[in-house]
């Protein structure tokens, strides 16, 4: 006897809220290997990986006891490492017990996610988003609350989150530098959110939680400061991977790490580690932690990064495309000359060039590309971007 | 303003079920790095990894390709290997695209739990369970539901398991061989298994889910024949994981297998694989992928294990313990010869000795050892064996 399946609600819920980025991840994967084509759809490497981060994990995988290859969590050794490395960086001491070693950031966030929320809470987000955050706010079972930034300066609306804030809020996401605006949320703008959170927590008798998702915020141009929203609010997860410095996402290896002015953080820790283990033993890889203290000193040359950045701004604004320079992350987020940017994304395409259309960001009207492109594909791509725009205008484009 | 931490119900829930773990955690750490203490309390490796598992990574560090560790989900080489292994070991053709690679079996067993229960419904294990189960359940906000194995055998208790399924129920997770008994469960009791699921299922109009823990399944002694529980019943989820068979438990490594038998296979791995992303991005590595037609093929000396236990067994045999000796995994489940095995624990570790108590796997009165204690540890623990057996006759053992 055959019974159709019976799945979760949740897992349904899930698959309804990720259906646009399924349709974006199918477009890719049926034109992605197409001879000569420039793939800027997503931050995968488009050259070789780091030399030395090859070398580091050469130099790791040799035993050097018998636990080499054991249980591991999240490793003292890697906690110093992280709390040096963000003292160095950050100015911050971060007390190496607080950072919670994990697989990347998405086992961070659900783990997060799984650990302050729960079905009837809210969490709130901003748009455009990184793909994931509602998809993963629904799998921890809290309703996902939208909030869109301000349309011309990509910053992020406070009067909007404060509208946006229930006694039911338990979190909010937020996402500095900004995939895929690359906008660096200033000072004074986390400053006020952190006022208007502490606010919102006295008025409701307990924490909101900010969970800082900070997977770009080495990568960031023109010399600029980063400034941490954990920095500006004691109620603060940070949230990190190395994926995107690295340029090595399938090598899963990040950190939450609680500020050191959060109050009663032991008991935080040790409810966050619990939830790491029970849904999923999600610490890194032995070898990724014996590799921790030479990958923490790497990344790929932003000032190269830097540099295509202002190649490609400055090419596509002559062009007649309307694009900002991001302040950093490995994205551009051109307008679409055209309303509806699938239609555009076609239009790419058979120029050859893979995009993600903006709608699968919830930003209709724009379009994502990432310059992890190297410059080769960059030169060879350009030329169809101006064709592009040509037929657009040709059609009349907005 | 500071408040207190608001956590979810689920995160407090768990951490109330895992105070027995807990408790037995601290307790090793506390002891575990004692000089000349024999650590019999985890399957953590007490010898180097294995040669050719530490030539396999080498040889899949350096990069092939721009893509070497880029993103990876459940590559097609990977699934490939897989697929193929199951067919020469089992003689069963599992599809590649019905394959899910994990990131190890603790993350398969949370998307598997996720994907298919929810609060409201329940969820059956058998005791003495795994140290994760009720806690991984409790996590997935489903009821755990625990029923005893035959006390004397340590086979599945098919009346207790028929008296514990209702509507409610979703899953039923069967760990075979058990971890910590040793046992294998025959094939006349799988199949009366799988009549008795097929029987509730069509009886309350939706399948109940066999989600088959088979962790040890490459781990069985005196030339045994492995029957599968995902052979006898198609609503099987088999979950395998590296760890133990290669012992590296700290690399990741494992999958979710959906037998040939299953109807409408294709909804279900899209869901699981879904679920994989949202919850934590849980997939291997990609230098585990890389490696992994390599590393399938390789296991630790299955007959020296076998010569260890069967050494242990007769010595402790000898020395007036009643103990049985296991057909698989890589465990002993004594009796304690008190009825109070955490004093007995307190006991063995005066003599240098660090066990398991049974309480900690719902079996007071036992304790469990791990023989991947290395031979020479072994022979200086058996006198601590015996003087610990004369305290306890001395005291007046049971």
């Amino acid at each position: 006897m055959t019974h159709s399946h019976r799945l979760a609600n949740r897992a349904l819920a899930v698959g309804a809220v990720m259906a646009p980025t399924m349709r974006f991840l199918n477009f890719m994967f049926e034109h992605e290997s197409r001879p000569g084509l420039a793939n800027f759809a997503v931050g995968n490497p488009q050259e070789m990986p780091l030399a030395d981060y090859v070398s580091a994990l050469e130099r790791a995988v040799p035993p050097r006891n018998k636990e080499w290859y054991a249980y591991k969590v999240s490793e003292a050794q890697s906690q110093e490492t992280v709390s040096a490395s963000l003292r160095a960086w950050r100015g911050v001491d971060f007390a190496p017990e607080d950072i919670l070693m994990t697989n990347g950031a998405v086992s961070a966030l659900y783990v997060a996610l799984w650990t302050l929320s729960e079905p009837g809470d809210e969490v709130i987000f901003n748009l455009p988003p990184w793909f994931f955050y509602e998809a993963q706010i629904t799998a921890s079972g809290a309703q996902p609350v939208k909030v869109r930034v301000h349309p011309e300066t990509f910053d992020l609306d406070l009067n909007a989150i404060e509208a946006a804030l229930t006694p039911r809020t338990r979190a909010i996401i937020i996402n500095s530098p900004n995939n895929p605006t690359g906008r660096i949320y200033p000072p004074e703008t986390l400053r006020a959110l952190g006022d208007l959170l502490s606010d919102a927590s006295a008025r409701h008798g307990q924490p909101i939680y900010l969970i800082s998702d900070e997977a770009y915020s080495r990568i960031v141009f023109d010399g600029r400061e980063y400034p941490s929203p954990t920095s500006y609010y004691p109620y603060s997860l940070l949230v990190y991977t190395y994926g995107k410095t690295l340029l090595t996402p399938g090598q899963r290896l990040g950190f939450i790490a609680l500020p050191p002015t959060m109050p009663e953080r032991e008991t935080l820790r040790q409810t966050l580690m619990t939830a790491q283990v029970v849904t999923g033993f999600s610490f890194p890889n032995a070898l990724l932690q014996h590799a921790l203290r030479e990958l923490d000193s790497l990344s790929i040359d932003i000032g190269k990064l830097q540099a295509r950045r202002d190649r490609m701004v400055s090419a596509l604004r002559e062009m007649g495309y309307e694009v900002h320079s991001p302040e950093g992350t490995f994205y551009l987020f051109p307008r679409a000359p055209i309303e509806d940017d699938w239609a555009f994304a076609d239009v790419l395409l058979r120029h050859n060039i893979l995009c993600l259309p903006g709608t699968v960001t919830e930003m209709p009207g724009y379009f994502r590309l990432s310059i992890t492109a190297n410059d080769e594909m960059v030169e060879q791509a350009l030329p169809g971007f101006e064709r592009a725009m040509n037929e657009a205008v040709r059609q009349g484009a907005r």
